[in-house]
């Protein structure tokens, strides 16, 4: 096993089904007979709960609240919409029914549901919730008083999506959708940049993704918005993955719903909104930045356990002593806090091979796995292993001093995931400064570094160079990766300071 | 405002009405243009964050983990079901299509949006989820070894409500449902009512709700189900409310859903199954359980904000001394617990009169109301005011007192509401061994009493009875309110033990 992988195939041999087997390894979630819609289990649905509790804290932290807003559109509010968003999203779930009714086939003596109770109007499954939220600020809004409204939903929304993969593009999906509404065209500007600027804290702070920050193209910016923020990750096939968006809307969507307040100087004024969200995508993008050949790795910041201690128990006579120590280890450990939260710690009581247990918390990425044995409880020592480490590297600690350390241990892994990804990214991006070394880049079916580039293109250029190489213009970054000296854009030949990345993405 | 009141009509005048305007004055919830469908808004929310957050941790100390299961189901799922359960339900959201095309009326310029993309076989909005996660337990389970599975989901579901009430009969509310599955009866039975006494002592020992505990009757029982148990609220128009279920649905589901596993005896068997839910239907009852007739009453363990600070700042130059101190004393308050949680405290800043804000927290139930002055810096006190008594009830407080005491004082509050409702539970249920009793008790449109009677009527009879008065059998209590010398049945005159609650609920 040490030989061979935990995982087959491995990264090398074939990324896409590696990343399957992953998720299957680590039992995180699975495929459901409903096209196109996962199962998050258990183990994959905590990493999800870890995720909800701090980003949610950070979201009340800057002035949000949380609310809840009806999971069907009417499609009267979508015509509303498409008549002011070019490309408006429209693979959905539409519900034209009310009613099933049960008819028994005499012949087979099977029963069918048949629909029944058509809608005079339709609705459709929420892909997002702009235009009912938006409908509702239209009601709260009167005055300049009423403002700013700052608003975080935690929901399931719904694509119809034709090619699904689990966590990163799934029909129905879990996710935040930020919404809010405010007096003035730069306080809607500074919400949406402080959320992005969330986001991109969050990744890198407590998911260990170091993402590249940045703005989207005018072609690649969400319908509707004025400016799209994105925080872009480059997972270990160097694909991009976007791994949220923050959006500032100007007043189109505040024109078209009417959300309208009598402001300070008395007169009708349009409000300025802005929406952010990021999904259960995020945990797509979590095991394909730091998981390996042998399964899941996970962060400690959200490692459903971040410790587990196997006892190792071969004769009846010490079992008990052996069992009871590894309690009175864990209630040691769980005293200790980690970000403040109490350590997450598991014994491991199943009645199942030591070899297999621990093949099963190394394929379910938990940081710090923990034997011992009667030999161990003579000696005050544990048998510590690192899930950042091979899988048979092993130390021998005094008990006290893991107990010590044990936070520092976890800070340290936590550490050394982002560095080594941040490593990565960064020997992965490159400057180009012609569109054949571009073509040449792309060409091939490997893995494919990141390019950055001065671009001056149309957004029609850019959707044909886009579509002829098969990438994308992923951000123009903020700070000094998205600007430089006046260069030619590589298609254009116009002199341009702007930089973009082109990439392949998901 | 003392003499009158802060919420018309009040109870006396017009209960249901008084409902929704303490639901509008404390700014929990309204009606949304989806029909059936209510907007939470942030105070109602955050009282459902509340009941989460506590809820969620008493499953998981009992051994549950949470999952994610999908939002739609194929009908082929529910068609079996339906061979197996009579009266399954059928009013819910069909899915029909999956996609809109939008088509230019040339005539008046509109755009409207045509459902496209007919699906072969259409789905269903989960009205519950026994039929998607069975599909998926049926999956996980091959050995005995694989069970007990007990998994919790917390969601959203949809069903299509006639007379939607907010909060307590929606078209989509949220829930969580908890399903499990066990290698034998007795175990599922105990998995049935251990959740039933999760759902008991939260309702009273966080909501402050005294809920009947008992079993359905064979007639009120959920479809498939062997038995239900339910805990009944009496609200003050004493109707009841069913504010928690847990079923132990026997074999019954399994079959339908093959759910299967080798046994110890290495023989194939169906699991044994249970299901239980609790939902926002809760806040309903907690609204119409202790709000008076200036608006919502709430708990101190689930009020988002239990003290709220008004600084009296009539001048400008103490203007600042006064708000600096007001901050400190909720900081000084904040570094409290109450229930293991921090003390959640607000210092309402906002450039408002004083009468204005204080009558906006009262109308949004906040236990403890400080105000503090100038006068008050001076003499270290704080004017103090608990929203079970009196608006204009007043205490002087030295501060450093009210610090000491602040937690005593909201369990103070927790007890005396649940002292008052059980108080008026028990006033309200009488024991009654005559039909013409009962006819008498619910013939007129008032306020009626519940009556626990003896019963061994058939199912039939009981839906005959329960038509003609508009009434229903809550529950068979548990203990000995369920249970008395054998006396005759009211309706058939058969001796029986039995004793049930008949009562008007919503």
């Amino acid at each position: 096993m040490s030989q061979q992988t935990a995982i087959t195939p491995t990264r090398a041999q074939d990324f896409p089904e590696w990343y399957q087997q992953v998720i299957k390894g680590a039992d995180m979630a699975e495929n459901s007979e409903v096209r196109g819609c996962m199962v998050i289990k258990p183990w994959g649905y905590a990493i999800w709960e870890l995720i909800q509790k701090d980003l949610d804290q950070r979201f009340k932290d800057t002035g949000h609240t949380n609310a809840y807003f009806p999971l069907l559109i009417p499609i009267s509010y979508l015509e509303k919409e498409a008549e002011h968003a070019e490309g408006f999203a429209t693979e959905c779930a539409v519900v034209t029914h009310h009613r099933l009714e049960a008819q028994k086939d005499e012949a087979t003596g099977k029963t069918h549901m048949i629909p029944t109770g058509e809608l005079t109007e339709p609705f459709v499954i929420r892909p997002t919730s702009e235009t009912v939220i938006g409908a509702a600020f239209a009601r709260w809004t009167s005055s300049y008083r009423d403002l700013p409204l700052k608003i975080n939903q935690w929901c399931n929304v719904m694509r119809w999506e034709m090619r699904p993969r689990i966590f990163l593009r799934t029909a129905e999906f879990l996710w935040q959708e930020g919404h809010t509404a405010h007096e003035t065209r730069e306080e809607a500007i500074e919400e949406t940049l402080t959320m992005h600027k969330v986001y991109e804290e969050f990744q890198r702070d407590v998911l260990a993704i170091p993402t590249i920050p940045g703005e989207k193209t005018e072609a690649e910016r969400f319908p509707g918005a004025e400016q799209t923020y994105t925080v872009e990750a480059m997972v270990q096939d160097r694909k991009a993955i976007q791994a949220g968006t923050s959006h500032f809307l100007g007043q189109n969507f505040s024109k078209s719903q009417n959300i309208c307040f009598a402001g300070r100087d008395n007169t009708q004024q349009f409000a300025w909104t802005s929406s952010w969200g990021v999904s259960t995508r995020m945990i797509g993008a979590l095991i394909m930045m730091h998981s390996d050949d042998d399964g899941l790795v996970c962060p400690p910041c959200v490692a459903p356990q971040q410790v587990v201690i196997i006892p190792v128990t071969p004769k009846e006579d010490t079992r008990q002593a052996v069992l009871d120590h590894c309690e009175e280890l864990a209630r040691t450990l769980r005293a200790k806090t980690f970000h403040g939260q109490p350590l997450r710690v598991l014994v491991d009581r199943r009645d199942l091979g030591g070899g297999a247990k621990k093949w099963e918390w190394i394929k379910k990425g938990v940081p710090v796995r923990l034997e011992i044995g009667p030999r161990d409880l003579e000696k005050g020592s544990v048998c510590f292993q690192r899930r950042d480490q091979a899988p048979n590297e092993k130390t021998f600690l005094p008990e006290t001093e893991l107990a010590d350390t044990i936070t520092d241990i976890l800070q340290n892994i936590q550490d050394t995931l982002l560095n080594k990804a941040v490593a990565f990214r960064d020997a992965h991006i490159r400057p180009a400064s012609t569109l054949r070394e571009l073509e040449e880049n792309f060409s091939g079916e490997g893995d494919a570094d990141w390019l950055q580039v001065p671009w001056d293109g149309s957004p029609e250029e850019e959707e044909e160079l886009a579509k002829r190489l098969r990438i994308s213009i992923r951000c123009i970054p903020l700070g000094e990766l998205g600007h430089g000296d006046p260069a030619p854009c590589i298609l254009t030949g116009r002199l341009t300071e702007r930089r973009v990345l082109w990439a392949r993405s998901y």
